[in-house]
């Protein structure tokens, strides 16, 4: 049985009871390497064998995991935040349907993924409907993420950037930017969450005519607001609109 | 100090260790009646009071854990899901705001949404960019909700739709496939997951063409794939794209 576990933010105690019991009850945990260094305060790995994988590497490790559960073992195959959201669940069918098409018996476990997170931190600026939309062009081409932006953009969804900039194209997060702004005004809130439930986390809510692009990373989650969303205090928040005639 | 938890879906197994210690460790839990049901199990009732509300009341329960945390007392103020994603969190800032505009001492605990979950049961249907809307126009304009449907159809995002179909406005759902389809062919993968982490928990994947809509209701959330989403077996996914050549 592979067991497709997303661990939530950087810290266990965002992390579901179900995902810990299972880490535990498993034969091979299977992840990203710095993903492994983080629950080692939750596992007792004299009984788990951990498999530490790197960076790019996503379908070797789902490979991995399906010769692991053909072998009769017990997978856990984990993703940080939530494994259905640009985590490993979509690579482990993608590496089965390469494989011959068949999909090994699994169970995915949910998370708290890093738009939870970094909405929580901010407050509440995920109070309406939004886009989520990953800044990555490594497996998307840029003309399509560009077309995602205009139409989230033009539909006024608060708009969560993952992946918001790498130090091989740091440019694509002020060209993301740019094109929101051509729908949105220029104090729009804008929060930034560096780490969320890292002891260096970063909390910033700024502008969207001053997102200080040079300082945001990929450990970075972006949140957009639409036009209603305010900054009060440190906090950020989109009504619902349970006020009469602010819908 | 106001907590804002987010109790994770149905079932307490899939809830945070955060917010477990939290609801144990605040005086009064107010929420929604139904979800204080839930999570008795996990927590001591004899030490902790528990207010429940009505649905609708989602303004006058903010108050009342403003008015809790005022009197000096620590207040965990739950959602279902996670608090941030058509939760308390925005209705507690929202009632803020009315009640003089100072936000009291807070913290918001996110939990595992309706999205993860209903992902977490269907496969990997979220594997790419998404957009999440509620098709409630009790407090968004019908108008509104319509823009985003196309523009979220037009950008090819993968569409949650929260709240599908209520007893007063059966025929929205129909009217949102319908603006889906404007963009999507008509055999595209729907997941339908109903009471997601409940005993009587359902999940079907059927297609765009398909969807018995006359047995959807409130407790159900709808995932609609994009262009390149399949089914695979009794599972759904959409490709993030690891294999060279399909993006």
């Amino acid at each position: 049985m592979i067991y497709l576990a997303g661990l939530g933010p950087g810290h266990p105690r965002a992390m579901t009871r179900e995902v810990r019991q299972c880490l535990n009850e498993v034969d091979v945990i299977v992840g990203y390497r710095p993903y492994l260094e983080r629950i080692r305060p939750v596992v007792d790995s004299g009984a788990v064998d951990l498999e530490p994988g790197d960076i790019g590497q996503e379908l070797q490790r789902a490979h991995t995991s399906i010769n692991h559960a053909a072998a009769g073992k017990d997978v856990a195959l984990v993703s940080g935040g939530d494994t259905g959201i640009y985590g490993m669940a979509a690579a482990l069918f993608e590496a089965a349907d390469r494989a011959g098409g068949t999909v090994p018996s699994l169970r995915v476990l949910p998370g708290v993924s890093a738009l939870n997170a970094a909405g929580a931190r901010l407050g509440a600026p995920v109070g309406q409907d939004f886009a989520t939309v990953s800044l990555s062009d490594h497996l998307t081409p840029w003309e399509t993420i560009e077309d995602r932006l205009y139409h989230a953009g033009a539909a006024d969804f608060v708009v969560v950037l993952y992946n918001p900039r790498s130090s091989q194209r740091p440019h694509l997060l002020s060209r993301a930017l740019e094109i929101l702004r051509q729908h949105r005004a220029s104090g729009t809130p804008v929060g930034i969450v560096r780490n969320a439930y890292r002891d260096d986390e970063e909390v910033n809510v700024t502008t969207l005519a001053s997102v200080p692009v040079e300082r945001v990373d990929m450990v970075t989650t972006l949140v957009v607001g639409n036009s209603r969303t305010r900054q009060q205090d440190s906090w950020m928040y989109t009504p619902r609109g349970y006020g009469a005639g602010t819908p």
